[in-house]
């Protein structure tokens, strides 16, 4: 018997906990019958965390986290905690960093079937498959001196070599299992830290003859994930820059309900998550597009327990319900986020 | 009789004096048999600057520049002084900085003639028409301490009261005079520089009571600029997010061959410059873009010396070679430069 796996629930606000509880209704049925087995560990964090234990990130919940195998998060925040002296995002922020959490892949793909649903042009967007390796606790996002003063403000841009290097490495090897390219992009016309960026990209490309390698600016970027998308493969890019281009590419796929992401250290649990954030304006109705949350849970059965079969079971549920178009008003649908649910599970249980 | 106009002509790198010609051409014929009058005065800049000079701004240019009535720029830069102990954009830098040159102001618009050339449906960029308004002199691009060590690089985010504020007046300004909108773009979820940005916005809002403010993230901006572009009017933005937003906006419009921008100071001459970069790869072999430039003098005219009937006549000329297919390569034409300027010359010859 394998071992139980500890899977840590971070329900989220808003449409959060909504759409968890539909990813794990679907993981429950993709895992009956099967050898997999896993133990859920539900623990506050975010606008959650505040309202449960005072804090977005509670120490109790850092410490169920480092136990984990895996962790599950919907989505946090909203303007109920607006005025939090620590947000909800605070506690993702700290997350990311107490776990070591560098590297945010983001996958970015448009399928034939989907094509429809871009705001591009198909000509645009066909054959478009790249993923985005973020660099993640470093940077303008952590830099210190951080300061609000009344007559001023300042932020840091901070990066050390060993944050750079280990961010290429990922991003390297991750070309080598797919296409073999890899773009690095900066702004090294003008800042220090991306000169650094891009002089670190070039003497660790030299490790990987079997993947070439191109760069941009990040201006110029962002008009290259417009006009042609499908020339990239593997993204590296700064956290503040990855943060920004990288909503730019989920736009493009014009499915931001759907597409799941992970965020992986050098050591211990991943962290899966949707991109889309926790939508104060629709929570309550019972109408949020689970798919997101169901690809996530398909992400960490893939990347974090290697049980692919369950994976496919639960992505080609989702295949399913988009083929049928039993989906939620935001896809054009007219079903509630539990009926789209039961579709899923009802599609696994009689596919057995 | 009017003073006659100082214009400093910056002819700038590889396919920059291609288009500095067919722009001064088309405003000889356009000037004709006018009142307005002018003098061009030729200044060495840019990767010209390095070349001519030793620099890429060298004195003796700034001191013209500060005797200017208004500065045209073309585009800059490239491989040839990639090496460069100082390179081409540092010039642009130091010139924003030396002229005090704190708002960067690009219209992006999406004709009824050109919707077609959108990398976007139709139905997404119709009706399209804002203004970006980039803070230019300060941000990460200025802020101190900038260090590339061997082992480690920082960049400073940095803004004052003063600075912010200026621009804001700017932006709300210019929305009063367009559809009374403004749109704000942070990221003040996590930067502080960005929390003080939001929190001048608001409070200079309040002198402003016929303008609508919203707020964006710029990650959330990214994915709006593609998926409702046409509710924006007058977008304030700092300076390294307007320099990655300005470009994916300009995107949008799938003409970037064809739009020009400015940069305006408190008082001195304003600088006039298409948005596109020197292309090094089509230069010399006559076949560049004219539009651009011819966009940025007819601005100019406008802008700089309120001359409306010659600025009309130019982006007349441009919307009949459009309207005529006489084009270049880029535009899906098979004229040159010289061929494309000519027709313009005539058009507006014969119109007279
Ligand atoms: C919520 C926010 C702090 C976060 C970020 O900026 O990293 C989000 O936009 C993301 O991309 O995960
Ligand atoms: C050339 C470069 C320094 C410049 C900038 O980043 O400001 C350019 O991209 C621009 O937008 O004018």
């Amino acid at each position: 018997m394998t071992a139980v796996k500890k899977i840590v629930v971070l329900k989220g606000d808003y449409i959060g906990p909504e759409i968890m509880t539909a990813g794990l209704a679907v993981l429950d049925a993709a895992t009956k019958d099967t050898t997999f087995s896993y133990e859920l560990i539900d623990a506050p964090f975010g606008g959650d965390g505040i309202d449960r234990a005072g804090d977005p990130l509670p120490q109790a919940t850092i410490d169920m986290l480092k136990q984990a195998d895996a962790v599950l998060l919907s989505a946090i925040g909203g303007p109920k905690w607006d005025n939090a002296s620590r947000r909800p995002e605070q506690g993702l922020l700290e997350m990311r960093s107490s776990l070591n959490l560098f590297a945010n892949i983001r996958p970015t793909k448009v399928t034939q079937a989907q094509i429809d649903r871009s705001p591009l042009k198909p000509e645009y967007v066909e054959n478009t498959d790249f993923v985005i390796v973020r660099e993640l606790t470093s940077g303008a996002y952590f830099g210190r001196p951080r300061k609000l003063e009344a007559h001023q403000a300042i932020d840091t841009m901070y990066y050390s070599e060993k944050e750079v290097t280990r961010i290429m490495h990922k991003g390297f090897k991750m070309a080598q299992k797919r296409r073999q390219h890899v773009t690095i992009v900066d702004k090294s016309n003008v800042l220090a830290t991306s000169k650094f960026w891009r002089k670190i990209a070039n003497e660790v490309s030299k490790s990987y003859p079997d993947v070439t390698v191109d760069y941009y600016y990040v201006d110029a970027m962002t008009m290259a994930i417009m006009s042609k998308p499908a020339t990239f493969d593997v993204v590296i890019i700064p956290n503040l820059f990855g943060d920004i281009l990288s909503d730019e590419a989920a736009q493009i796929t014009g499915s931001i309900g759907q597409i799941p992401s992970m965020s992986v250290g050098e050591s211990g649990p991943n962290l899966y998550e949707p991109i889309h954030g926790s939508a104060p304006d629709i929570a309550g109705q019972g109408i949020a597009n689970p798919i997101s949350m169901v690809n996530t849970v398909a992400m960490m059965l893939m990347e974090s327990f290697d049980e692919k079969r369950i994976a496919n079971k639960m992505t080609q549920a989702v295949d399913y319900i988009i083929e049928n178009h039993y989906v939620t008003p935001d896809m054009g649908g007219t079903m509630t986020t539990d009926e789209v649910t039961q579709k899923m599970v009802d599609y696994i249980k009689n596919d057995e």
